[in-house]
């Protein structure tokens, strides 16, 4: 980043309040007669009512349009631990997003904490507060353990985002690129660079999208994850390949998609070349990708490729389905935010991209036309039509597996 | 409360949104640029100032203007302990009045936990997420052990409200109202009527304002509280009186001072006609006060009386204080809200009583003409001066005192 871009974002965040979000009334407050309402005598009413029915607090508070962001900073960014008072600017850019994208009232807690059970505690002990929580930039393998321990313990949903976020957008923009290369994911062959929480949750998305876990091969820094190995976490050890490949060269060669959420350049052009014909690329290493995308087309012209990059085009970004998986969850209460729920969010996501592009979004992306094919896999984050497609496809899925808990509002998002 | 009154007060709070705050967007968020400052890639950049320099928090984030309202239900206004959740609209509501009277950001957190250790953890483990820490409604005595040790542990201000505010205030309008008297509190005595957080926070300021501990009688639901009781809490023990008097009649014989913090009509007329000369009589239970202003102004000519409702003179209202003390704790990053700033405090609220009164507060109270006297010995909670008068001689009293972290911003408040 330049030196102009790095003061601009700081300035950004600096003036002319520090931060990104506030607090604002949004009932009147101007006379003695408001105050009467919303403080005492008056909040003694509302009281009581939740006291006697507690489905009544989402009546009379905000708690039901209200998400909590949370971390504890132990992986920021790619910027690893850095501590849970270096996180506060993405957990305040993510209370924004959900604002900005879903209406969703939004605010950062960042807890620390000396282990894991600490942690759970303390969430699990102010998560009624809200009507969902997001879980951000918490370290694998921590993160799984967690969010396992979190989504027991919490009557509202829990996600973790940096997982299914990432793993939903990928699934769609991953189903849709295999449909155009006219590949099947039951019969295609994987390779996952990278082995920590996105990496995880992404692959076993994709075997419930029917990718086959032996057709599988996941790297972490020490190579192929396999059987052999005695060196790695529960969670690795679901995705243990029984094989005798060991290198990325090794497992490369003829293999249908690439999914990095690793490091970048840690695929060569040379590995590329090895791949199937028509293969599907998702670098997701950013701002720096796996392989560049201007390198990936200079050496094959058959592949398909995504990134985490605005500049290019098919970017896998969490921001096309975090807002509206709470969204729908919320404004059906759902208990919780099952497979279903983000099975429907996928295919929501990837049947929008092939519905024609309104002009708005158009400008938005600075381009003249744009259509369903290889440069254009996923929805652009600026799309105005995720909202309802996403958010009603969530509530109703909520609603089928029976963890919504009221009804979905009639003509909800139509 | 009138049917009409209370279905008010519920249609308050739940149309057209439920609730009373919202989170919304200081920065611009529009375009994919903005974006891109407010969120990856941009968003790095102040996650990497924090990491070097934790004090960069307060450049690019909110943390210094906000304030978490924390509860966990045990003591909801006069109406008991209704958990967690019921409390919510309380809390949201004292959020309101912090954005309302001080501007400041505010959120509130409902805590559910087994055992005060517990609660203590969970808000300790938060609290660097705020600039402050109001904490509200939690029961005595469990109260003042978990606003001890949260003290300890949290390098942002902890305030126990319910204790502190009613206790500044409530010396800001005794101080007045003995000053009008003509009464030295040094030779003051002091009945207490109640033995709770909010009592016992009173006598304690009372007491740095100059009244004497031996010439204090606080009763419990038991009587006076006296040195030969075996069933009092420690920080009852303080109070106890070495006497043989026993009932609020043995006490309330020449007394100078009447505190009520307990419960409707437990002052008697009877009682009332054995004070001293001019005595003051400040009875908050609300909405019900110990005895009646009307019944009480029935009884003798002589006296000066406060009490928690609007619709009386002399109104003893927590909203005259708490914003302003976290304001100016706030803007000099007080490491904590110390007796020297909660004195300050008291000082600032007399003081402004002895000021000529401007229209709009007039206006605001529907008066024609307000001027120091028996009727008006505390300002109005709507009085604008509040804010600049007091945050300014809280910050001043956290710089005198060593615990403001930065210095006072030039003509602050001014």
């Amino acid at each position: 980043m330049s030196d102009d871009k790095r003061q601009q974002a700081l300035d950004y965040h600096a003036y002319p309040t520090p931060g990104k979000i506030s607090v604002e009334l949004s009932k009147p407050a101007d006379s003695a007669a408001d105050l009467a309402l919303a403080y005492s005598p008056g909040v003694a009413e509302p009281v009581r009512e939740i006291a006697q029915d507690a489905d009544a607090v989402y009546r009379y508070t905000g708690k039901g349009n209200m998400v909590a962001v949370i971390s504890n900073g132990t992986a920021i960014l790619g910027l690893g631990n850095l501590g849970p008072m270096a996180s506060k600017p993405v957990m305040e850019g993510k209370a924004l997003l959900f604002k900005r994208f879903a209406g969703l009232d939004s605010i950062d807690i960042e807890v620390k904490h000396r282990t894991i059970d600490e942690f759970v505690d303390t969430v699990a002990n102010i998560a009624d507060t809200f009507g969902g929580i997001n879980l951000e930039d918490i370290k694998a393998p921590d993160c799984f353990e967690i969010e396992k321990q979190l989504i027991a313990r919490c009557e509202v949903p829990v996600f973790h985002d940096d997982q299914h976020g990432t793993a939903i957008v990928t699934a769609a923009g991953m189903l849709n690129a295999l449909e155009l290369q006219g590949k099947d994911i039951r019969e295609a062959t994987v390779v996952c660079m990278g082995a920590g929480a996105a990496a995880v949750a992404c692959m076993e998305l994709l075997i419930k999208c029917g990718a086959q876990r032996e057709k599988i091969y996941m790297l972490d820094r020490k190579g192929v994850i396999h059987t052999r190995r005695d060196d790695i976490n529960k969670y690795k050890q679901l995705f243990a390949n029984n094989t005798d490949k060991r290198t990325l060269e090794d497992v490369i060669e003829g293999a249908d998609m690439f999914v990095g959420v690793s490091g970048p350049d840690l695929l060569s052009p040379e590995a590329l070349k090895l791949m199937a014909d028509k293969p599907v690329i998702f670098a997701c290493s950013n701002p720096d990708p796996e392989i560049h995308p201007d390198v990936a087309h200079q050496v094959r012209d058959d592949l398909i490729m995504g990134t985490g990059r605005s500049d290019y085009p098919n970017q896998v970004n969490n921001v096309l389905c975090f807002p509206f998986i709470f969204r729908g969850a919320l404004d059906v209460r759902a208990s919780e935010i099952n497979d279903a729920m983000k099975l429907a969010a996928v295919e929501a996501i990837r049947s929008l991209a092939k519905e024609p592009v309104p002009q708005t979004v158009l400008d938005a992306a600075g381009l003249s036309s744009l259509s369903f094919g290889p440069d254009y896999i996923i929805p652009k984050p600026m799309d105005a039509r995720l909202l309802p497609k996403v958010a009603r496809a969530v509530a109703l899925a909520a609603v089928e597996t029976g963890v919504a808990r009221i009804e979905m509002p009639e003509n909800y998002m139509m």
